[in-house]
């Protein structure tokens, strides 16, 4: 059965948690992409690849043995149908099949997680996808449908604000509003653009600043340095960068310095 | 948990019931095979290619909301992955990674057997992992692996007295062994070489007559024209040749009219 | 060396000769579309699928050979690399990518020829790379930045006074200006929205009508029943229609009955 | 004109010169492997993924315009279709489509060499399909076919004395037998299994002492240290481990230092 409870979230709680998650199971065959072990025994959620964008079967199996080893929550990274373009491209794909491409992804993953005796926790977009059904109504509502008809109890990790956003919560699903600790924002909240000076910080430090920033006070800064209000249960972390690994582990400690438990959403 | 309980199987007792069975779901993307609809008006089984040798997820949900319709059960066409040659070439993947890519096929068709408020019934291996699982115990033991840890209460379809057949039971697993009413079998029981003279049946009565042989008296025809005995709890129909439609039907109305109740396994 | 000559094209000089090209080769492995070989026996140009939304080696292969047994002029029907949407979706690549995937189909086409001791007479973008480069500038230089390189010799099928023609005229390819008899134009000369009632026709006698008019007179009919002028140096036949083989010699036959030759161009 | 010339061969004259061959463009999209540029200052020919096993159009364009700046010669290596195997895996396609198949590959790759200014030079087979067709008549002969029929002046690389070979020269191609310095050999000659010990070299020292004896003293030894003849007119690096780079510069020095020459065959 279908709910339409406008407004109704699991966020709306504030406190000092937030969740971690990393995209993870990004090879494809013989290819590796990050470190997926290591990070795994850093973050609270992983999103694994369900092999549209990449994480062929034995990859995504791996993935969620590993993560229900770890008590990592898994959620389904689903894409547009890209591997050669890692789901980074936009693809206009009519919403129907859009919305079974996704159930398809789920269903895949879900097996893995039977297997391993565990469950799909959450469900995010990648790449493409996730930016344009940030602004496009036609596949936000496309992956809400997916995600509403497969199991209404799923959640979606969002950019909080977006489009999906929207469309998710006024459907019904959970939504967890999700933020970037190494990227600026704009000042109506929203990512900076990543060329401009200043948007995306590598420096470890003032990344960790930045994490504890988002969940304590709950908010970012723009590149000209001003606060904006952000809200982040999530804070996404990257896993395919150079140093990626002792980069996450040190976001993680400075939260927890800073007395804000890492968990799962839910 | 694995059971190993020999000879245990769900076909002990014939009777005057058989199922019939088609492969369903055989396009990808804009290529049509097969006229899925007519069929399911006709089988109690339905295998539906589930996206590594057909099977597009536009495709796989119509076919499992049609079937649901109807009633058809529908099972999980398993394949090699091999889009380009249609599952029908070998490829001598590591047992390990075909257990797996059985895993994210159950899975992607239990996503849309549950948008549907179905399930999946059983799991058929397709084309070459068909005749593959049959005599080579490596990738048979896979395909059984796969399915005692997704869902041991899956039976499987397989041919009667393969390998397949054996480790399945072994393992527990229920199997439902298949015969084709268009073939002509070896002495032994085998199907015969489909480029000997005979061995393919073209006309409908002949293949009328010889389902009702098959259910009703457990004998198939050898090419010359010698009884052999053989046991077919599921028959296979073909869908991909020219009245495919009109001869299944007419497979079906000579089976009631013998008094066989046609009707999915289990 | 890429010359630049603004204004050359090859379809300076009209006259009472047309080519009538049709896509294909657009199977896959084990699924048809259309039927080549009917249709090379009436057409002067065939567009083979280069494996990006249809066409397989052994496809090409067949298409290559039969064409050069009949005199037939094969181009590259390149496309965006989408064979789950039959390259029918806008992919947003990135155009240096896209160039490069578009002189790896040109190379890949150019092996059958030379196996076949033919050779790649022109370049047709196919469906979503179509349309789109008949609007975009970006994909439209793409695709010719693609066949300069490649071979600044090939021309291009284009829709008349689009982007891509533009553009390629500019960079001193020559280009064929293709017309669609079976298709209502707008009153400046750019196809009807195919949802218009009277967009499309279906009648064969109308479309040959219609393919003696663009070519004798230069004109095309809006859904309104107005002319509008339009210059086609080539017609496009579809192949994947039901009937498609006895309209495509219908088409034929009208035209030489009005005195048109039949012929590739160049 | 198809040439049977039965045992004609480039590679009639030993000498103190040798090519050193390194497999490249193994990435595919936003999979890397390998550091291809840094290969092509120490390699005298470089074997280009096309596709089939690995190697986008844009990875292909750039190691055929690196190699042509460079003045490697480029070969094609060509592969059985299977991205998610890496070519690892034997595929029982049919000979007829494994010529087509090879025939597409070239061509795609003869695109980019033509759109550079230079030429394929030579093909080899990767991985399944290279130690298939060392012993498999069907699908070596497969592979000669192709290349007989693109361009019978193309060299095959080959295992020296295999299958492949003898069906290359009988049929009138030049073949360039490729020997291993890192791997122990067989008494008869052939590559010991990977699996036994002291079957593959790890240390640099030794590979490159190897390297030398192959090319001037025409011997290899076996896992017990016992000397057997073994031709090798290309020596093949590979490209894909930890320390490749450096490994392979202290084989070309060493050689070097022995009064060697490295160049590209033919």
């Amino acid at each position: 059965v279908r709910r339409y409870v406008p407004g109704v979230t699991t966020d709306a709680v504030p406190g000092p948690t937030v969740d971690l998650n990393v995209d993870l199971g990004e090879g494809y065959g013989s290819w590796r992409m990050g470190d997926d072990l290591a990070l795994l025994d850093v973050v609270s959620s992983a999103s694994v690849a369900c092999g549209f964008h990449a994480g062929d079967p034995v990859t995504m199996r791996r993935c969620v043995d590993a993560a229900g080893e770890r008590g990592v929550a898994v959620g389904a990274h689903v894409s547009y149908f890209d591997l050669r373009g890692f789901g980074r491209r936009f693809i206009d794909v009519d919403p129907d099949e859009l919305t079974d491409d996704v159930v398809y992804q789920l269903g895949a993953l879900a097996g893995f997680t039977r297997v391993a005796g565990t469950r799909v926790r959450y469900v995010k977009a990648h790449g493409a996808l996730y930016n344009r059904a940030a602004v496009d109504e036609r596949h936000a509502a496309a992956l809400v449908a997916a995600v509403l008809a497969y199991d209404p109890a799923l959640p979606l990790f969002v950019m909080g604000g977006s489009v999906l956003d929207r469309l998710a919560r006024e459907a019904g699903l959970g939504t967890v509003p999700e933020a970037f600790a190494d990227r600026a924002y704009t000042p109506d909240g929203r990512l900076a653009d990543r060329r401009l000076p200043g948007a995306v910080r590598h420096d470890t430090a003032e990344v960790c600043e930045a994490a504890v920033r988002i969940v304590r006070d709950g908010t970012a800064n723009t590149v000209d340095g001003a606060a904006v209000p952000v809200t982040g249960r999530t804070l996404c972390l990257h896993g395919d960068t150079p140093g990626a690994v002792a980069h996450a582990r040190a976001v993680r400690t400075a939260l927890e310095a800073a007395g804000i438990v890492v968990h799962a959403p839910g």
